[in-house]
């Protein structure tokens, strides 16, 4: 079944949205109180320029959480149970904001802008909300906001041509996640190399919201050469890559840990740093649950979920699978897991679908690819 | 222009899904993480119903944030600047969230279940993650989660009449905004006097997420003597009545002096409260910005907007109007503006409609009706 998604005041447009529009868009989801494409209507061609090509993506829903003032970098380090000591201007971290519970309630990238200036490129929940909170119950001295920034991504393996085209040699030589301050014909906006695929790529952040049309269409003509087209975060290749949804793949016990995550913790970190303690707790006890993959036995092709799947051994829920995807590049269907942690890559496990469907599947190492 | 919605499993369904999908739901907005219910295809019949008969709408996207221990109370009130030493066990009253700087994130109705125990039945942001940041840092003793509770709402004139049929006169006999816990052919529920529109009614907060179907039939078949039908908040009643809706008619900046929220506040509330100095600071030195109504010269009937139409006084920018309906009862189309304090009802404006299309009207009180 499809529904339409009606007109709200509460859930805002992108600065890019009436170029997806006029580009074809036919399906969106709502992410951070805004609309976000997720179709233009031919998922195999849209999967095809992402892993062969290059694709560009409306992803202004990545909301900038900005952390400005004498004690932003404060504010961040208590923020996310990261050492940030070494994160320099013009570099973004991958980070967990967890709660005093330790378990993840954001993950964003976080880039820093200038000395005293922040900018946290959040999943979907309100970090701005829990930023102030934070701030305001100590007293620190730092102004958050959401700033006028919308990124827009290039990515697949021609997005460095694309991005050479239209900024040249400083931006293609950008290192992983690093990211400057840029314009084009006077649009402002900050050029990443960062993205949610892992076929490389860029994210524009656009830091004009008058000008989305403008950028987009700059984008698409750089990119004509290269076979650019219109596409969305992938749900085929992020499955296949093993990224995280945070929302999709967590719920509200999850913690770094648990989703593969414990390289970005650092259990050293300032004694003040929100959930550090309990991480400490759950490091030294032992986690209870771990995300794996599961190659499903199912072969019609899986469309898109919005419910969990079911995993049992022998007869007992030992979990869940979060994110399910037909793998045009596997040709199987294929999933993320968040299991027992008595379960391991390798094991055989019944599976419920949504639909109260039963099958099979094996338990695997992630990523797939 | 119409877009479907893809599934995710980030956008949670309802409890209510599978029996609004089968009495013809054709659109969805998304809330607090969720699938709202905003059509069944004939708005004509569902604000009849709405005003004359009886309605009944899936709002499981109020979710509950409980707090429950010792220090329940004592986050209850430094959550809200509005003083709560007068709420009882088994009511409800409406109040404003703020920030520390006085800015409303939430305009909950914040229900007390027992001596220790609160729901907070909120709007569209993360007031989960605000009461859990608050309470982390102020080292209560409180246990914050969201149930499995899940609204559903008879609204209309008649809405009593279909509640007496299914619970007698315990239910009818509430006071506004009254609860108490019943239940329904086993089906755990809270029956309160409540809910999102101006025509009388209540909402049953289902307590077990697996019986949302049962419980939807249940309602369904009691009213049908009465007309009852599927509905949604609905988008011209609540302009007419004057109702808030977060997120839409407030942003970033907006206190609740500025939307005919004062009577809600207290200014003698406990200087622990969050925010209370702002407010303090704000009724003092006076508020910029207020909220009245707008009836349009326009005469093409609104259907649904998704941005902001701008209010010009003299060709400067004044104001905007957050919220715009046709009004079936009055024969107009009105709307809610949020304009400078300078303007007063009766000052005739310039108003640029979304698409550029430029009109005129003239500002009133609320509510309209």
């Amino acid at each position: 079944m499809s529904f339409t998604i009606s007109p709200s005041p509460r859930v805002r447009r992108s600065p890019f949205y009436e170029a997806t529009v006029a580009d074809g868009v036919v399906s969106f989801t709502s992410y951070n109180h805004m609309l976000m494409p997720t179709s233009y209507g031919d998922p195999g061609a849209e999967y095809d320029r992402l892993i062969n090509h290059v694709s560009m993506w409306d992803v202004a829903v990545e909301r900038q959480v900005q952390l400005k003032g004498p004690d932003a970098g404060k504010l961040a380090q208590v923020l996310t149970p990261r050492k940030l000591d070494k994160l320099t201007v013009g570099r973004g971290w991958y980070v967990a904001i967890c709660d005093h519970r330790g378990v993840i309630l954001n993950d964003p990238i976080l880039l820093r802008v200038s000395d005293d200036q922040y900018w946290l490129s959040i999943a979907d929940s309100d970090v701005l909300f829990w930023a102030r909170a934070v701030a305001g119950e100590r007293n620190l001295d730092v102004e958050i906001t959401e700033p006028d920034v919308s990124p827009l991504a290039i990515q697949g393996p021609k997005a460095a041509d694309v991005v050479g085209a239209l900024f040249g040699d400083t931006a293609t030589s950008l290192g992983h996640f690093a990211f400057r301050e840029m314009s084009l014909e006077g649009i402002p906006l900050v050029v990443a190399r960062s993205g949610w695929s892992k076929q490389g790529g860029y994210e524009l952040y656009l830091m004009d919201g008058s000008k989305g049309t403008d950028l987009w269409n700059l984008v698409k003509q750089a990119g004509e050469p290269f076979g650019i087209g219109p596409g969305t975060p992938n749900p085929s290749e992020r499955v296949e890559s093993g990224l995280l949804s945070w929302g999709g793949d967590t719920d509200d016990e999850t913690n770094p840990f648990e989703v593969r995550m414990e390289r970005y913790i650092d259990l050293d970190a300032p004694d003040d740093v929100i959930g550090i303690d309990a991480l400490r707790r759950i490091k030294r006890d032992g986690i209870k649950r771990h995300q794996l993959g599961v190659q499903f036995d199912y072969t019609e092709r899986f469309g898109l979920y919005d419910r969990a799947s079911q995993i049992l051994k022998d007869g007992s829920r030992v979990g869940a699978v979060t994110a399910h995807a037909w793998s045009p590049r596997l040709e199987r269907n294929i999933g993320l897991a968040l299991v027992d942690r008595s379960l391991t890559a390798g094991d055989a496990v019944d599976i419920t679908l949504p639909d109260g469907t039963n099958t099979s599947g094996t338990l695997c190492e992630l990523p797939f690819i």
